[in-house]
């Protein structure tokens, strides 16, 4: 997928919703624990209710490497049914990975072809050699940590040389490593005061923001600041959909999350000539 | 394992080699291609010939990953069988994670509850709420990126505020956010001219050191900046043990390479008069 699928997916759902499968099995209701996978059988769900209103999924690997290799079995298996039921949505490994060459390229092996992953989070400390390895495949997409929505993003990531903060160091020399077509940005909907100083910077890029809904980040803000001509936006929410209700019924909760989201997205995307 | 014990077994085998398991199946020897698991049973010929000699193992995540399920089952195996038959042996994760608060303590789950590991290695970029949760554990150890080994670390971790260097602020704040038993700093040995001055910061502090070996490191010159009065250095070398010959006797090899680096550490040891 290209970012003009991309948008053209996001236009034809009026929605630029992701979804983040951060499923923690201590926390999905309880009926689905005597099923025999509770989490695929949590994601499946999850996913059926939420399809028509969100664009991309985004499986955080920590809640399933957690599990060792039960886990595993789970995330492959919500990935290919992903894959098969819903061909149309952007799929990405929240895993912040990175590290030297010969070892980006086996964590590249495993996210696109061990498993069907579309894109894959990636942490730029160790810098070009450690993010090019995952720019090697075609139609998949590197999305790089810039500014997170985290506390502890203001130890490092402010770090500022001759004027220039380290995220927008970050964002300057990478940008060069990939195109638009292959690379995105995260950025923390707690810091979308910062999206017009990043926008200068990748004004075409699409971005990846998390922080909106329990982390308190403001969909409205975000849009103001970072909104493009294509755009330009994939907004996830995790927990505060997939966690909203803990009942049987806890998928009909899900679907009213999302479409509120969903609806909220369309008439930000209207009010922008989007659609 | 706190460091006094790291230092007691330093002195006890006259070594601080730590060896890499990168073990990548294209490159294991081809006998070993018909047991029911390759990866593990090269992984316990490497660890059956070299524990007299080497005081870690650093497993690196990737390697197992790529191999989905069977390989995260050679991983457990590998981890298993060196805490069982080598309990002195200290078992870093080479994984570098790093997330948002609640996601860490899931990592932290996976490498110290679901798996034996003592340590795992951590990314700085998202600071101290991405680090923490990994030093509640008693006995466990964080190990963070401070200057590493490759090309790429010139991208970012010489970024310079006020005439601190990014690596140099990484390793002056997060000093704090733990103690010397419990956080270690990765130094790359090709960056070994930088250990004076990183030992104006962390003088106690443990420090793992990859790029020995494939990656043309020094283990002279890092000693000759790096050593300590309870030695204070992990010092990695993976390819250029593990994969030094592909013949059925392989593991005469990775004896004879690891007990040649232990030789000339055991004579550093005794110059800097620390057995």
């Amino acid at each position: 997928m290209n970012s003009n699928q991309l948008f053209e997916a996001i236009r034809k759902k009026q929605s630029f919703l992701c979804i983040g499968l951060d499923s923690d099995i201590q926390k999905i209701p309880e009926f689905l624990l005597s099923t025999e996978d509770p989490v695929f059988e949590f994601n499946r769900r999850v996913i059926d209710s939420s399809a028509e209103f969100a664009v991309a999924y985004k499986p955080n690997l920590a809640f399933y490497e957690s599990r060792g290799a039960e886990g595993l079995n789970s995330l492959i298996k919500t990935v290919n049914y992903l894959k098969s039921t819903y061909p149309d949505v952007f799929i990405i490994a929240d895993a912040k990975r990175g590290d030297i060459g010969n070892t980006s390229k086996m964590y590249a092996k495993a996210f696109f072809e061990e498993m069907q992953f579309d894109a894959v989070t990636v942490a730029p400390y160790m810098g070009e050699d450690s993010i090019t390895p995952f720019l090697s495949y075609s139609e998949k997409w590197v999305i790089l940590l810039a500014l997170t929505s985290n506390k502890g993003a203001d130890d490092f990531q402010y770090h500022t040389d001759k004027g220039e903060r380290l995220f927008e160091t970050v964002l300057k020399k990478s940008a060069n490593w990939g195109t638009k077509d292959n690379m995105m940005f995260v950025v923390g909907a707690t810091r979308a005061e910062m999206l017009s100083d990043i926008r200068k910077i990748v004004p075409d890029h699409f971005l990846l923001i998390p922080g909106v809904g329990a982390q308190g980040g403001s969909l409205e803000e975000v849009v103001k600041y970072g909104i493009n001509s294509k755009c330009g936006l994939l907004v996830n929410s995790s927990r505060a959909i997939i966690f909203a209700d803990s009942s049987d019924n806890f998928s009909l909760t899900v679907a009213s999350k999302a479409k509120d989201v969903r609806d909220e997205m369309s008439s930000y995307l209207k009010q922008y000539h989007l659609i």
